[in-house]
């Protein structure tokens, strides 16, 4: 049995469950939604504004994320940054609202037939990471408001993305749309930064 | 408050808790685990027979993961393939492998002060979303034992990776070491096809 010594202590391993569970503020979010929200624009103001609560309520990174059902712009899930809060790195807002949607439809498989058009409405276009996720979700699209430019220009780092990513998700059938109230998802990460809250980036800064 | 039309039924949309517990095997796997694995080579072996195990219990894609502490090879976690297994497209091994280890050490970034120097052992070399996720976890060392092309081969997708996917982690400091063991652990992704087993790729083949 693997034993490690932490902080001068000897620690046995032993394996988890992992639970991750939305900020208690999110749920009452989440059902004071509108039934429809019909423009991408629409969904994209949903998602900032679920941002800019996620600062407000001191719950992690100024990022989230949804999923709608693209043909009437039901809401079907969300998600916002919760690395510090729940203590893992890859809880990033476009993969909790990915978890979200694939418990709730009780599929692996966002695509899979009988379910909804699914579609990823992302506050910050997605970091290299949840870029990956996305053809594994089977979500039809991608709609994304602040740019990578955007989260850099105030210290976040998206990760290695290639610069074609957009056409290599449309090669994978995956609708993208950019720039959906880019202005107003960029200003909740500046107004982030500017209230000092913390620009964590892995290991990148802690690691020699 | 969101509902959808599903299989014909109204269904409210609500948040969930996820949980992901490792496959009820696994935890014996664990404990059974020697106290050091001093050589990648003793590593990757560790993780291979995981991989096999995986798909002998039926539990999910032949894809196994662990994180050790580089410096003198004892086990820190473990992570298997659990897409089909938890409904998550995001359950790959190295997730939860890293989730696992981020778990039992407390900290969402494994390359914080006084942690072990941590390294992530995959049984075939990471796809687009797992290699994101490498950066943001913390690790120092990535080790990887069947190639993509060995993946690719049987039907798996890794997605859209850069080419110099090494020399961009290894500008992040992350050392990366490719190849080890990769017949044995290419051998084990043939026998999950051999015997029949789903390569499922997302919402890849299901989606028009």
């Amino acid at each position: 049995m693997g034993k490690i010594l932490l902080r001068g202590r000897v620690c046995y391993m032993k394996t988890k469950t992992i639970k991750i569970k939305l900020p208690s503020w999110v749920e009452p979010f989440f059902k004071g939604a509108r039934e429809f929200y019909t423009t991408l624009e629409d969904r994209m103001d949903f998602v900032i504004e679920l941002s800019r609560k996620n600062i407000e309520h001191d719950s992690g990174g100024p990022f989230a994320a949804a999923v709608f059902n693209s043909k009437d712009g039901s809401l079907i899930a969300v998600g916002v940054n919760m690395v510090t809060s729940c203590g893992l790195s890859i809880a990033h807002a476009e993969i909790i609202a990915l978890m979200q949607a694939q418990s709730v439809l009780k599929s692996f498989d966002l695509g899979a037939p009988g379910l909804p058009c699914c579609e990823l409405v992302s506050s910050t276009a997605p970091c290299a990471m949840c870029l990956g996720a996305v053809p594994w979700s089977g979500v039809a699209s991608l709609v994304c408001g602040a740019r990578d430019e955007d989260a850099r220009a105030v210290g976040f780092d998206e990760g290695s993305k290639r610069r074609d990513w957009v056409k290599e998700l449309e090669i994978r059938d995956i609708a993208v749309t950019c720039d959906v109230l880019r202005s107003k998802a960029a200003a909740v990460l500046r107004e982030y930064v500017g209230k000092g809250g913390i620009v964590y980036n892995g290991g990148l800064q802690t690691r020699k």
